[in-house]
This record gives structure tokens, C-alpha cells and sequence, in this order.
């Protein structure tokens, strides 16, 4: 089999501080600082490295940028795409990827090693990714296994999190690919081009109803939550942490296809004021909903593991095979059918993921931007605003006491009409202070779903990208006799593949996008309406107490 | 006849600089100079002094503070108050008010010479006041004649305005009472206790139409304003400063018994802009509704001139008598008639006093804490408010453009409501900005007037509280054969007068408070109403722009 290695640097840099927990083979590294590559194969969003000092250990790959040699004459790199490697997982140690080289995204990464790979290789047999896995360009999506995590618990997890697993089960050759196929889904012509094939009834789950639990006698706590799903609608519990569980697997097997949105932030602080509680848990719901209307995530096996585990030991079993799925990164491509469709052409696509591409980086702005005036909106709704409210009520008030103790008779109307008129002001600010959580709460949280899903796409749409420039390429190298023909031919349907799942993608976003919209401006400004509204009505009561003369 | 003066002093301090103006026989002063008084018998507000290069000029009576001595034994002083003067006006250099010594508010004062007269004085006779005449306490109110005038139109003013004409016309011996106490009136007793006598037709004005006009060959221009009376419906011209002397004339006559608010503050800079003018229209209209609404006030021979003057020479004729008038200051009292109402318990009348004291100090504030509130809530409605719905207006605009570059076919409906939100929230933008025009304005109008107003209420009250003191001393005086029992009496009959006189106005002040404030609270939420509506309103159509699903 070939997986595509060229020597383009073992060497580092270190981008941010990071300390290493001890027990768990870190290393500690230091922002600047210059380390060698040991083993890129670690998975996981690690690697092994060494430092000046010789001392090794894993980092965390965000935590690094390679050092990228630039070539004079790129034909040199191209050159070794085809340098072909043992089954047996063991990766020279210029084993980098090539298309890296070609990346914008240098400090990111995804493994292309599919989207090329000439016809006859066994793609069950792919031994391991080339280094580095599957869509982890975007900082915020690393979740350092074992590092400030949400107390893993321990007797759940046989097998540690902390990496190694994609190395140590590589020997055990092949990954058990149950469903095969099925596991993914065909894209399917429609008005708007290539879409996902969508189930017929539409999955759906409620989280609610989270507990606090305790282990170890009482001296950890944690959160447990319910998890619904519309189609058994029997409940599964689930931590945080399963859920992060669930997000890492998601994003190791689909993110080179699918945007997969981070989860909610973890907060360590404070993590059981119920109001940090009841965010998280709405937020978990929406990144769950999320998943459930992805026609592909929803019929995954893991994430139906995930929704529908019969038992402890089913999950422990269903655990462990997820995490040995070895057709993650571009191998999911593998699994895609576009059935019938017709090669795509190249330049049309090119255009399109261009358009895409400016299409998100403009609502990453939008979406930003709203962001930035909603919360400052909001500090304004829930500070200055309502107290400038209660001190007009308070005003009215006060004058009002101070017309009563005037002594003149015949103007307890005036007064009581006055104490209303303020009272009604100091209720109109609490209903101010209050709004931001009836309206502008589900904008925001709508358009920071939106930001962090845009913040995937840039790492989505790169593989795409990657994988048509090499197919670009690919007439220089049968000119050359580097590739066959017949290679050429595999490499361009494969391309065409990945083309049509990435529009498949794009209309899905879209389709949400509009119904996501849609929904909230409307959630949003029937709120607002029933605001002003009741403040008219409020304002109209406090009016009709005023003697008419 | 008698008047009061005891030695207190011919000395005074410097308050303030004040520049002479050329041709006018003033004297430039510096803060903190002692000058002599040479004779504080000037009028409209003017002292002539003596600077320490012997200089003599007039000065404004407000801008010096006269060095007070104080007494050992009161009774020195007391001793003075039935000094006699002369017919002819001429008062001693030691005519100062003894009064003064026992007021709380030094640097202010009023002349009471009136109260506490024996029988069997001819008011009518009254030469001139003590200094200083007729409730000059408010600096405020103080607006020298000549200075930073509104350029004043000479061709009008035969009499010279800058003081003079009470000492030069003292001599010509009596003043035109016209009319006599059918230009006061009567209080009556009422349910609220005494009250002015209303007339039956409540007169009304309209000031309206400001015309620039010009003169000099147009080197000076002005503002002259149409003043309509709703009596006559004849219209009749007036520039500012004939308000400005009708308010002075009003305040040296009727000052000590009944509040003349301030005309609303003159402004040189940018006198000629439309907002600077409608602006003092509308307070000028304000002023003159609240003049008109007094019985007392509207009913006197100079207001009535102000209004309906025939022609110039009327007008003339009527400036130059009003000007001699000295019916004023405390001498008003004397044309008061409490017909058949019994004389007051002194007792009850002081503690009706300091009650209405205590409340206008209350009110004081209550009123000038919601103008503070309401210039912020102002700022914030016409600032940062507008500017945010702006952004967000903006921002809808901005998403909605965004997406119409999506590509994606089918989602017009989505960005045409988005974008009519986006415009709706720019005009709720816009409404917002504006609104405050149309309701705080209002709200902030009356209190600013009523800030006046109250301000006027201690010198009004002063007058009173001291004309008690000083009946309330009249046993000692009598025991010490000061006075006689008759005198003692006369005094006793006259500070009921006063008293019947300022309970007249105690009510007349709180009937149109409770008019006044009915009023503008129900304007303000009328408003307020209608602008939440039409926001509710425009969401709403906002709202049924986006497509339900």
C-alpha cells in the first residue's frame, strides 16, 4: 500500500507554553523553544517529541508548528508521494505529509492519504494515518485528553484516553468496520447540486433533568444528564466528559468531510452553580441537535451508541470499538457512493469551494459582529438601561410622597396616579433587565453555534482543496512516470468524490443556516414585539390613572 | 408717614466683577473691593457707590453684599423702626431696612416697610423703598439693565432703563395709582382655606411667529415675537427684552408676595438659530401661560398693557407710568382687602408657613432630581441608544447581505426579511433618538419652570416669616412704650394680610401643580405609549416577513 511521506522536516516549533501533567509521558515545552519529532503516529491530537535537553515525551500538535522547508523545485517533493510503506503501521521517520507543503493551513493538518491512493489498496487495511489526523486545524476544538478533564471516570474507561491507542491497536491490524458502508451515506442529486441522503424520519433527542452524582465515597462530584432520543425515547445518562468523548470521535472520523462544532466551553469554576448547569445542559442540547439533523453523524454507530446503549457493558464494548474505528480522517471518504454521478469538473468545484470559502469567512464577520453588539447590547439591557428605569420610577415616586405631604386637599388622585405611573417604570426596568434572556439569549447562542461551526469549515474545506490541487498535479507526474494512468484515473474520481461530499456538506449548512435563521429572527423578534407590547399596555394602565381635565 | 431705617451699614463688599458700560454712569467693580454706598435709593436693581478712588457710578444691587453690623441687644435696633422720613422721598444715608438684620437670607432682601406701618399712612404717599426693593433674592433673576441687553431699543425708551428713574421721579411727588386695588384683588375664603379671586374668563396668550427684524441700517437685528391675547385676538409684537421688563416690573411689584419665575435664560450665541428661537418661543409661551393664569398678575395694569398696548404711544405712556409705580415691593400688600375675614392665629399661620416651606424644599429636590435623571435618560435616548439599534439594524443588514452572496438558491425569502429587519431596527433607531422631543421634553419643560418657580418661594416665604417676627416682637415694643397698642394692632391687622395673602398663593401654586403635572404626566405617557406601540407595531411586520416553518 502507499501512503504519501516526504521528508519536509522533523523539527518544531513550539507555539504556546505547555505543562505537562505528570503520569500521562508529557512533555513540558515552552512558547519558541525548538523540539525534534520523534513519533508523529500517536494520534489523538498528540505527538512524541524531544527537546534540547533529550528529555521525550507527548505534546499536544496545536502546541507545535513543523518547520516547513521550502522546496526550489516542488517536483523534488512530489517525487516521494508515492513512497510506499509496510502494513504494519511502522512510518518512516520522514513520514510527514507532502500536502502540507502545498497547505495555507500549514499549522493545521489532515491526513489526505485517501483522496490519492491508487486503486487495489484495501482501504480496511490502512494501517495508520499520516500524521497529523483528522481535521484538527482549529485551536479551540483541542481537549487534551486526561488534561483538566471533567474527572474521567476511571471505571468506565479501560482503555486510557490519553492517546496511544491508535498506535498501540494498529498492530492488531484492521479495524472492525461493522456496517461498513452503511455507517456512512450517498450523496444525491437535487436542484441544488450533490445533497446528503436524509433519513425519512428525522432524529431528534431532549438533554434535560442533569443530577449530581458523587464517586470515590462522596469526594468527586459530577454532573450526569438524560438523554432522550426521539426514536426509543428510552433515557441515557451521560456526562460531560461522554459527551467530549463522543465530540473527539466525531471529529477524529467525519471532521475531513463534516464541520463537527465544539462543544460548550468547559468551565471548571463554579461548575455547579445551577445557572452554569442549565447553560451547559442548553447547550449541549443544541450541539446535540445539531448532530441529530446530520444525516451522516445521526446514523453513525457511535453516535447511536451514544443515544441508545442498552447497558453498561454495551457502551464499555461500544466504546472500545469506536475508539479502534481505523476509517477516520480522509478514509471516510472511502465509505461515500455518489452513485450514478459523473466525474465532477474541477474548475467548476474550484470555484465553488472559492465561493464557499469567502461565503464563510463573510458570515464568520457577520455572525462576529453580531456577537460583538449583542453583548454589548445585552450589558446595556441588564445594566445602565433598567436603573435609569427605576430612578424615572423612583422620581415619580418620590415627587408623588413629596405631593402628598403638601397638606392641600383634592390631590390623592394626582398622588396615587403618580406612585403608579413610577411603580410601572420600576416594573419596566426589571422587564428590561429580564429581556436579553427571552430574545437576544437565543440569538446569541444561535450565532455563536454558528461561529464555532464556521471556525470548522476553513480545516473542511482545506482538504477538499488539497486533494484537487493534487489531482492537478496528477498530469505533470504520469508525464513524469511517477504515477500510472490508471492511478490518475482513481486519484480523479476520488476527487470527485470528496467534491461532491463537500457540496453535499455545503448544502446541508445551507439548508440549516436558513432554517436556523429563520426560526430565531422570528423566536427573536415575536419576543421583542410581545416586550414593547407590554410595556405599551403597562405605559397605557399607568396613563389611564391620570384624571382627564 | 414712616418708614424703617437703622444703621446698619454704608459699606458693602464686592461679590462679583462687574464692567461698567460707557455713557450708562456705572461703576467698574472687582470681587472683594469695599466700596460706600451712596445712595441706595436708585431702583430697578441699581445702588449708586463710591469706590475707593472716589469714583461714583451705579452698580447692580445683586453683584454687593452690604456689610452687615450686629447688635448686642436687639432692642437698639428695633428701637429705629418708626423713624420718620419725609414725604419727599429723600431717605437718610442711614435708611437701610432694619429687617434685615433678622432675615436668614442676608445677601437677599426685600423691603417691608409696608408691614408693620401704623395707621393712618396714605399708602399712595409712600415716597420710596427702602433698599433694596421688592425680592431681588434670586441672582438668577438678576438681568442689569444695559448689560449683554438684548439690545435694547432705544427709539422705545425715553426713559432710560438704568436706574434712576425712582430717584429722579420720587420728587414729582405720588404715583399714578390708576385703578388702585382693582389692580390686586381680593382673597376669599375657600374650602382649601383662602384663595386669589378668579376671574370668570381665564385669560390666555399665544406667543408665536418670531420675525427677525433690524435696525441701525441693519446692524442690529433682533427677534420680535407676535404675543396674541385670547382676549382681544389682537396681535401684538414684542422682543425679549420687553418680556424681560415686563418680568422686572412684575418682580419689583409683585416679588414679595407672589413668585415670579425667571424668563428663561438669555443666550447670546447663537441667537438667531431656529432651534435657539423656537425654544425661547416656547419658553417665553410657557412664562406668559403661567402669567396669564394668575389672577393677581394678569388682572394688573402692566401686564394688561404688555398685551394690549393700542399703539406705540400707548405703549409708551403705559412703560413710563409702570415705571413710576411705587405700589411695589411690600407696599403691595396694602391694596389687598381680606373683606370680612377674621384675623389669623399667628401660631397656625407659622406652622402653615414651615409646612410649605419644608415642601418646596422637598419638591425642590424631587424636581431637580428628576431633571438630573432625565437629562441622562435624555443623553442615553438621543446617544448611545439610537447608535446601538442602529448596529443592530446594521448588523441584520449586513447577515442578510451575506447570505444573499451564499449562492444557495431559495433563501430570498430568509434575506428579504432580514434585511426589513435590519431597516426596521435602523428606524426604531431613529424613533428612539427622536422620541425624547416628543415626551421628556415636555416633562423636563414643566419641571425646569417649576425649578423656577421654587427657587422664587424663599423670598416670597422671607417676607412673610419676617412680617411674623415682627408682630410677634410688637408686645415687647409695647411694653417698652416703643409702639403704641394701636400700632401694635395695625401691625397685627397687616401681617394677616400678608398671611391671608400667601395662603392665597400657597394654593394658587398647588391648584396648578396638580393642573400642571395631571397634565404632563398624562402628555409624557400618552407618548411614551404611542412610541412603544409603533415600535411593537413595525416589529410586528418585521416578524411576518420571515417564512413560518
Amino acid at each position: 500500500m502507499f501512503t504519501y511521506a516526504c521528508l519536509v522536516s522533523t523539527q518544531a516549533q513550539v507555539l504556546y507554553d505547555f505543562a505537562a501533567e505528570l503520569g500521562n509521558n508529557e512533555l513540558s515545552i515552552r512558547e519558541g523553544e525548538t523540539i525534534t519529532i520523534t513519533n508523529q503516529n500517536i494520534g489523538g491530537g498528540w505527538i512524541e517529541a524531544k527537546n534540547s535537553r533529550g528529555e521525550v515525551g507527548l505534546v499536544p500538535e496545536d502546541y507545535i508548528e513543523v518547520i516547513v522547508v521550502s522546496f526550489d523545485d516542488p517536483s523534488i517533493c512530489l517525487k516521494c508521494i508515492i513512497n510506499e510503506v509496510g502494513t504494519d503501521g511502522e512510518v518512516t521517520s520522514n513520514g510527514n505529509n507532502p500536502w502540507t507543503v502545498f497547505d495555507n493551513n500549514a499549522s493545521g493538518g489532515f491526513s489526505n492519504n485517501w483522496a490519492a491512493q491508487p486503486e487495489g489498496t484495501e482501504t480496511g487495511k490502512t494501517s495508520s494515518n499520516a500524521w497529523p489526523s483528522g481535521g484538527h486545524g482549529h485551536p479551540q476544538a483541542y481537549q487534551g485528553p486526561g488534561a483538566e478533564d471533567d474527572e474521567w471516570d476511571e471505571e468506565w474507561d479501560d482503555v486510557k484516553s490519553s492517546g496511544g491507542y491508535a498506535e498501540s491497536e494498529a498492530g492488531e491490524g484492521g479495524a472492525i468496520n461493522r456496517g461498513g458502508a452503511h455507517d456512512w451515506t450517498y450523496t444525491q442529486e437535487s436542484q441544488v447540486g450533490p445533497v446528503w441522503a436524509y433519513p425519512d424520519y428525522q432524529l431528534d433527542c431532549v438533554v434535560a433533568d442533569p443530577k449530581k452524582g458523587s464517586k470515590l465515597y462522596g469526594l468527586k462530584s459530577y454532573i450526569e444528564y438524560q438523554v432522550t432520543p426521539t426514536t426509543t425515547n428510552k433515557p441515557v445518562n451521560h456526562r460531560y466528559k461522554h459527551f467530549d468523548w463522543l465530540y473527539e470521535r466525531l471529529l477524529e472520523k467525519y471532521g475531513s468531510a463534516i464541520p463537527i462544532p465544539c462543544l460548550p466551553d468547559k468551565q471548571v469554576a463554579g461548575r455547579f452553580e445551577d445557572e452554569f448547569i442549565k447553560m451547559r445542559m442548553e447547550r449541549l442540547q443544541g450541539w446535540m441537535t445539531r448532530m441529530c439533523r446530520h444525516p451522516v453523524i445521526s446514523s453513525s454507530e457511535v453516535f447511536q451508541l451514544f443515544l441508545s446503549y442498552k447497558d453498561e457493558k454495551d457502551w464499555k464494548m461500544g466504546k472500545r470499538k469506536a475508539e479502534k474505528d481505523e476509517t477516520v480522517g480522509v478514509m471516510v471518504f472511502s465509505t461515500i457512493e455518489p452513485e450514478g454521478l459523473p466525474d465532477l469538473d474541477l474548475i467548476e468545484v474550484e470555484q465553488k469551494c472559492e465561493q464557499f470559502n469567502r461565503f464563510t469567512r463573510a458570515m464568520d464577520d457577520g455572525v462576529k459582529d453580531l456577537l460583538t453588539i449583542g453583548n454589548e447590547h445585552w450589558k446595556r439591557c441588564t445594566g445602565p438601561l433598567p436603573k435609569e428605569y427605576q430612578r424615572i420610577g423612583k422620581a415619580f415616586q418620590n415627587l408623588s410622597s413629596v405631593f402628598t405631604s403638601s397638606g392641600y386637599e383634592g390631590e390623592a388622585a394626582l398622588t396615587d396616579a403618580l406612585t403608579a405611573a413610577g411603580k410601572t417604570y420600576e416594573e419596566i426596568a426589571q422587564m428590561v433587565a429580564e429581556q436579553p434572556k427571552k430574545d437576544l439569549h437565543f440569538l446569541m447562542e444561535t450565532n455563536n453555534e454558528y461561529k464555532g461551526l464556521l471556525g470548522c469549515f476553513p480545516d473542511t474545506v482545506g482538504v477538499h482543496k488539497a486533494a484537487i490541487e493534487k489531482v492537478k498535479e496528477a498530469d505533470k507526474l504520469v508525464a513524469a512516470g511517477k504515477i500510472t494512468p490508471s492511478d490518475k484515473t482513481t486519484m480523479s474520481k476520488r476527487a470527485s468524490t470528496m467534491s461532491y461530499s463537500l457540496q453535499a456538506e455545503m448544502n446541508h449548512f445551507h439548508s440549516n443556516r436558513i432554517y436556523d435563521y429563520n426560526r430565531v429572527m422570528q423566536q427573536y423578534l415575536e419576543q421583542q414585539v410581545k416586550f414593547y407590547e407590554m410595556i405599551a399596555e403597562k405605559l397605557r394602565h399607568a396613563h389611564s390613572q391620570f384624571t382627564t381635565m
